[in-house]
């Protein structure tokens, strides 16, 4: 089978990795057009890369006959559209989180994707990371028999600038919704009540942009399992990713990495170096696995393993997440849609 | 100065445990005097410990005069009765816990003991545990800097006879009362509001007799601290005791002690034994370190570091813990008194 | 079976500890006599313990018909004249290492022990700790398979008085020779070959004092297993007692204990306590099971687990280490004797 | 600058990762040419990396002009041909070890290089592993202060194929000599002399075709520090590659690698899974590291930080513990060239 022919949107930082990714299955598929608005970016990736084609223009790589798989690496506002685009164009698409901050938009993006019958695989990586697989093999083949409860850790090294936080949607929106992803992803079972807190406790500056920091909120799924996500903007420590899962027959923990395995014992204590700092690096296997296992799904003709339906499941519960927070009450999630 | 003569009454396994530790630091106090209804028993530890006297009453031992500090290792419905005896008698007490199942009660003891002016030390032994000490420390010193959320994990290795739990005052009174203990220890702040969510996951007899084995509790502090309690009846891989404190400048971690620190390697895993099975041995220091902090406590005429106040404040967070538990509303802990 | 009758000759450090532990199995032992040339030392543990006898001359403890075991806890230059005067009275014993530092006179002590029939407990508590009773049983168990290889580290915090060091009978025979037992105890064969490089890395003091201060000894057994010994005076980091034992299934590894088991995660690192500085709380539950183990021998009428010719055995292969030191040669451990 | 152009000689398993190293850094180094014997390899490689030209003949690619750069991945017994070939026409060269399995040819070689005045690069790919480049960085920067001791941990999870060992020069040459070099790199000396005990424990076939499977050698630096070099050609629990630095201000230790950082426990044990069992996953990052090292070299008209000299002491090091080995002595390093 010939290598797919993949169109990237967007070749910044996530765009880059993602044409690398793709090179580095060169017999199953090759990057053959990028777009970008900013030109030096464009030369210099198609250089790198040996892209054949460029443009600035979104909907003329979703319309090249060369481009058989679209990939959104556009700001937040035109990932919606552009999947729609896509998928009339018939093309099978990969798109960064979130699809869109209105539920109204992502609804309508279902609706576009599914009339389309176009694989649409939404990009939450950490379900390739070889943590998180082992431990959704662990809970699906039963090691640690029917699931009681679940902690999910997700703590950022550094808050990201104000200006960035303005946008994302908060942090329930831009953070948590891929812990409220993982749980879903390891719970086997949908959400249906979440409780949460949320405060600012890192910078004042995020509360004055209207946003929160920090955030504990407890979900309760339809199969009795209840979870925590604990969210914070700022860990000293590292990029700080654990979760535990704990039933009937155990226990499965994923720990954080680290860069290396050096331990230093001196007259003071023993010690490693902290978690890795940089989401790239920590993720930089899953962004890897995501896109190979995207290319898979495309060559193979199969469904996508995470589709809009999850982003938007993930986007509903934030949405409980923030309303708890405001009111003080548990919220349902089946209310919020 | 002499050592502190001291009774104790019930010389079942905490009793003689308590037994040994007196007799493990001679110098400062001496078990003058013990109490059991079962003559047996009595026998055995009066031999073994060399204790002059006995008796099947315990009010006579409370009003000993060869009897300066009383130790309470009664069934939990005599504890409140001989406290205040003890109280009235002029003597030092030291109380397992809880108090009592009744607020009332516990309320009756605190006027009594205060009126009386004696020292009374409520047993939650984990204060004395060398990790929960360190974590403390941590706090205290501002290693952690902010306390910004906190995690307690406090799952046993099996669930208690269903006789037991029938008298137990259910999980949150029994179980989780050392949990809300340590947060209450940890946070420096008392809790305002609990919201939790309980069922019964390990053995339906356990539903049947009116109890859950299985709680999540989320408690919120005055001073803002967010944390979470969560309880099993069973962990298959023993006695699970791990609290987790994220601040401002890092994190403190405490994990399970084992019973060795071996590590074997094979062509299926690399593994260690099971945490410790057993609360007395997983707690032996914690318990000879209580007993010693009650005996430097009374020898000195110090106040106790956990008085009958502590007891109250842990078993009001139950109690709130139950009816939010019951209703699926968070709960104000100044709602339950 | 009436308590076994304990005389302990030495009531200091170690004494004491001895002292403590009979009287935590006040079943099974009894301390009925303690001797010391020191009278505040004996009159002192005689008041806590509450043993009935006292005197200051070793030989009348040995002789009183109270006594039934002796321990030997008295200076190193006493114990093969105690052994003796014991086993010719009859009495078990239990002997702190070294027996002696001559090789003539440790045989004597071998052939009055032997002649009169007596147990004589020769005091490598090591073997009686969690971490190393569970390597044993797992090299036992063939959990391991064939034991291909061993290293066993072996590190105090820091160097002793350069005065205990002059009479120590040097590094080998006071530090090393508890590894060599180890290595013994663990191999299940008999060293026959030792190369090792020692010198004086940690303090010129000792090397004035004609000792070493760090050595690297290789040994090989009988049976070809292979092992190094590591040794040092002075690990800034605690108390550094470790095994790995290497086979055709696997491997196990004993680490080192730690005070508490908290992890401190801040903006620097990822860190525990050092290890446990002090040998005596590292090996407080060894020094316990030791002495319970020879109770338990001494009530069952059992051979000793650890004898004269263990210490006899450990002692040659410390001889062998330092001729090697000092010839830069491999020497047979049965050129020793 | 214009990206480094480099010819690769053998596109098997370690060619093909060296090529998609040099593809990784495309604006420092390209692949210009590569060489093969088996068409079928040169055409797939040369497909899937855009490689403007392939040969069958290592010399035509040596003098190819558009090659500044030969890396040499061809089998073992051509290295030294091609690497004076190479130096004679002036290309930089990066060449997999070892040079030869001959004392004569090493110099030979040796003496080539340095008349050309050309980079030669020898391959130990360990000193660019995360862990490995951490250690290295402890030592120098004085955190273990003086180094006293070191213990080099080497074993693979499973033998190669007698037909590879019989090749392969025998475990010292083959496999210790990576081992060597790192005691050499960790130290900052040379080695004075070996003492070494081999032996054939894993599989007797290896024995018959000449050469050991298990290895305990103890090095002596120039400086007086000791060392253990530990082999096994199988751990049933994956690739042990661990190196412990034992100094006078502490301690610093690699551990090994595992897929993932996931601990199970259940009402056996608590376990993670093996160390990583393929070479070329474990060394991953190592292997792509050197190559981007030998890119930078050259950039920049470096010197490498690992030369012939390099292979050459490792080499020597090994000839003495096969010397040792077989008898019995201790064996000087200066003595055997």
């Amino acid at each position: 089978m010939a290598p797919l022919k993949v169109g990237i949107i967007g070749v910044g930082r996530i765009g880059r990795c993602h044409c690398a990714s793709v090179a580095s299955v060169p017999t199953k598929a090759t990057v053959s057009m990028i777009c970008d608005i900013y030109q030096p970016a464009l030369d210099e990736v198609s250089a790198i890369f040996h892209v054949p084609k460029t443009t600035n223009d979104p909907i003329e790589l979703i319309n090249d006959p060369d481009v058989e798989a679209v990939v959104i690496c556009s700001p937040t506002d035109q990932h919606a559209g552009q999947i729609m685009a896509a998928a009339k164009a018939g093309k099978m698409i990969f798109c960064e989180k979130p699809i869109s901050l209105s539920l109204e938009i992502i609804d309508e993006v279902a609706a576009v994707v599914k009339e389309a019958g176009v694989m649409c695989f939404v990009a939450f990586q950490r379900r390739f990371d070889a943590n998180f697989m082992r431990l959704k093999e662990a809970v699906t083949g039963g090691e640690v028999g029917d699931v009681h409860m679940m902690h999910i850790v997700s703590r950022d090294p550094s808050p990201p600038p104000v200006n960035y936080i303005k946008a994302s949607g908060g942090l329930h929106n831009d953070m948590a919704v891929h812990d409220f992803d993982m749980a879903r992803f390891l719970a086997g079972s949908e959400v249906a009540e979440v409780y949460c807190k949320g405060s600012c406790k890192v910078d004042p500056a995020i509360g004055e942009a209207g946003d929160i920091d920090t955030s504990l909120a407890m979900l309760t799924f339809e199969n009795g399992v209840v979870a925590t996500v604990d969210n914070s903007r700022k860990a000293t420590y590292g990029y700080d990713q654990r979760v535990e899962v704990f039933g009937s027959k155990g226990m499965i923990q994923s720990n954080n990495k680290h860069a290396n395995t050096c331990v230093v014992s001196n007259d003071e204590s023993v010690s490693t170096c902290k978690a890795m700092a940089f989401f790239m690096d920590r993720y930089a296997d899953a962004y890897r696995n995501e896109m190979v296992a995207f290319v898979d799904c495309a060559h193979e003709g199969k469904a996508t393993p995470v589709g809009v339906e999850d982003g938007r499941a993930a986007y509903l519960i934030g949405k409980a997440a923030k309303q708890s927070m405001e009111t003080g009450l548990p919220v349902k999630v089946a209310d919020m849609s």
